[in-house]
């Protein structure tokens, strides 16, 4: 089966950062066979699509997610120990394989939408999580996640190993979804837990590591109250900080840090619309890019980041560069561009397969409208596409060759019950949060 | 005509937040004459409009613009001397009244599509600015720039002044467009012919006052140099600082400025987007508030902030509070929305007028679907209106008790006509951008 996306603007992302306009992508089966400039070879069968001048582009990788928890979305906002107050208590009752199951459907629906084609997500009752990726049709990292304060999936760690598992058994192989570990965090997992996690991943070297890192100033007192240094050398010391940890967050960070986290290998996903919105504080991305650490632009879970397309991340990473510049000269919009895709697919170490529109490489691709008037004129597209370009103007999305989406109708979620199946267990909340409320001393 | 817009979630943002859901709202001829819960009463020969549980709530007021500008969106992004080296050289050939016109009028659409209702402009060839605001059906306030750079359409103060007469004489008494003066910046007018438009206010006290206030360093420092004090106080000397002035950005105050302006009543309209993109600063919006001030969200022109809806700035202006104070609580989600609609109304000194939904006030509405996925659930209507909702969602506007725009179709702009004399010009622009880079030294 080939199919042949004409009259396009092509944006490969490749090295060279290629544009054919008008442009062509061939696609033969799950895979970019060719592609190039003006009018693609004539072959035999190949269905034909005219893109009528849109944008073609790769897909965007987000690398941070908590699917399950978009049914959170917006709870509390603003309230300043929402954590403690709603949060917690609300996950420790409601969250099941059912409750996960819901909010990743709703997630998977909203990131086809918005123009991501490739997620990294941890959370509980993961498995739940991969079953939804691959339902959808996305590519996906899903990370079961292991932490000591009562989560709602596992008693103790073994649980938890359990857990884990049972998650790399059922995904072992797959060709979209690769399971992954997940500690918490360094607070919540502590050294020895995270010596064991380091320990088992050195002998699973194919299962990647996901932790929140650096992430508050809590965080930075827990290291040195415990350990009389950084949260990052406390990772280092546990054997963690290593080629396949992918470190979400990482705001608290100093130049010792950035240094270790360099020479060890690890990726970075920074969140920053989720880190603005908590006023946690700003991650140093130039700093940790010019370090030579590959950086990621995440969606965090819909609880703090609200939307999980990254659209809604572009001004908010580029602004924060700039301001602690004082220049509107960092982070060039090409670059935030590239961060969102072949960035980003580097971070989870897919970018041989994902992240950039070459031959060889997997269909995973996004058609883009030019039609609305806030788009024009386009003086530099990537400016386009990281200031004035929204969810809404993604029409298509394909990955491995498959359609997701076509001409805004998801293709493999049933968005009505999607939408319905969410709003049942946010019903539950409601009548829970008077509860909490009420039960205030 | 009577128009009852029925089974709506009806945002009021009057002073006690009052919301109908669902509500109506009853529109006769210009004006809200009722509103309230449930089924609104029979009234014979009227429209009834089933909004479907859509949102109805006051459309929203950008405070400060520069409408003929847009023809520059992305142009020299991320370029440190874009300033001079393309956007003043392009001023000065290619802004005329056809420009002006071609520009205001993507803005204008633009702005319709993204539930804006009423905008304050400031830009050259104001009259122009005033005739598409006009054939747009937008409430707006149209402010003749002056300035001493050798400015497009004046070669001195006595030309500017002609045009302010000019547009004043056109607009007096419109019902929709207030003409306006606008000295550019304290230092691009002077002390001594800021003194002279105060005196030229003090005659026209119906005439509101524009000007770019405390915008950069640069500034500061040419108040210092040239007056030995802040530019705030250089204004307050020429006798500007005064009620019917709107002070744009607002980036470089200290406390005693802050103070001045309360004690001369002025208004502020700040501009999250176009100063966080610049890596200009963090206006002290919570401080401007806390002191009395009104403070309005304003998009700039699109050539600084790129797009002209309210909702890109409203991640932005909630982000900066909460990482000013490093905490979630600051500038809750529905003070958003009413810095967005009734306080961006009052430093218009419109909010008599427009801003909030109430019997006897203006018909200035929109409507939003909550269709998207991306929306849900929904625990807090202002949490998922700031951090989820994007200008695709708005379906329908309206001015006055004009239709400017249903189902996404704008009704007053002839919108293939607006994108193809705007993208004329960006076509000459380019040519001009290639021979400005080719003669550099």
């Amino acid at each position: 089966m080939t199919i042949v996306l004409t009259n396009a603007w092509v944006l490969t992302l490749d090295d060279t950062m290629t544009q054919h306009n008008p442009g062509w992508v061939q696609i033969d089966g799950t895979t970019i066979t060719a592609l190039g400039s003006g009018t693609p070879p004539t072959i035999d069968g190949a269905e034909i699509i005219d893109c009528g001048g849109d944008i073609v582009m790769p897909g965007m990788v987000n690398p941070h997610c908590h699917m399950g928890m978009s049914v959170f979305r917006g709870l509390g906002e603003d309230v300043d120990d929402r954590l403690y107050r709603y949060i917690l208590p609300l996950e420790r009752k409601f969250v099941s394989a059912e409750m996960v199951r819901a909010g990743s459907a709703l997630s998977a629906l909203e990131m086809i939408q918005g123009g991501v084609t490739t997620v990294a997500d941890m959370y509980y009752f993961e498995t739940e999580v991969g079953r939804v990726a691959e339902a959808s049709g996305l590519r996906a990292i899903v990370g079961q996640t292991l932490a000591d304060f009562d989560p709602p999936d596992h008693k103790d760690f073994d649980e938890g190993f359990a857990r884990v598992g049972q998650l790399v058994e059922e995904f072992a192989g797959h060709p979209l979804v690769t399971p992954s570990i997940a500690p918490h965090a360094p607070y919540s997992t502590g050294l020895k837990v995270m010596e064991r996690i380091a320990q088992w991943s050195a002998d699973h070297p194919d299962v990647p590591v996901q932790m929140h890192l650096a992430e508050s100033t809590l965080e930075v007192q827990w290291a040195m109250d415990n350990h009389g240094q950084s949260t990052v050398a406390v990772t280092r010391d546990s054997g963690l900080l290593k080629p396949n940890l992918i470190c979400a967050h990482c705001l608290q960070l100093d130049g010792a840090d950035i240094t270790m986290m360099s020479e060890h290998q690890v990726t970075v996903a920074t969140n920053p619309r989720s880190n603005g919105k908590a006023g946690r504080g700003i991650a140093p991305v130039e700093k940790l890019r010019n370090a030579g650490l590959p950086v990621g632009m995440g969606s965090d879970g819909a609880m703090s980041g609200n939307t999980l397309d990254l659209f809604s991340q572009f001004a908010p990473v580029s602004m924060f560069a700039k301001l602690l510049a004082g220049s509107r000269k960092p982070l060039p919009a090409a670059e935030v561009i590239r961060i969102a895709t072949i960035e980003g697919a580097r971070v989870l170490s897919l970018n041989l397969k994902t992240g950039s529109l070459e031959a060889g490489k997997q269909a995973d691709l996004i058609r883009i409208s030019l039609d609305a008037p806030r788009l024009h004129p386009i003086y530099d597209v990537y400016s386009a596409l990281v200031f004035a370009t929204m969810p809404s103007d993604v029409t298509d999305s394909m990955v491995a060759g498959r359609w997701l989406m076509r001409n805004r109708q998801v293709q493999t979620l049933d968005t009505k019950k999607t939408l319905r199946d969410a709003l049942q267990i946010a019903h539950q909340f409601k009548a829970e949060m008077i509860r909490l409320d009420e039960d205030r001393p």
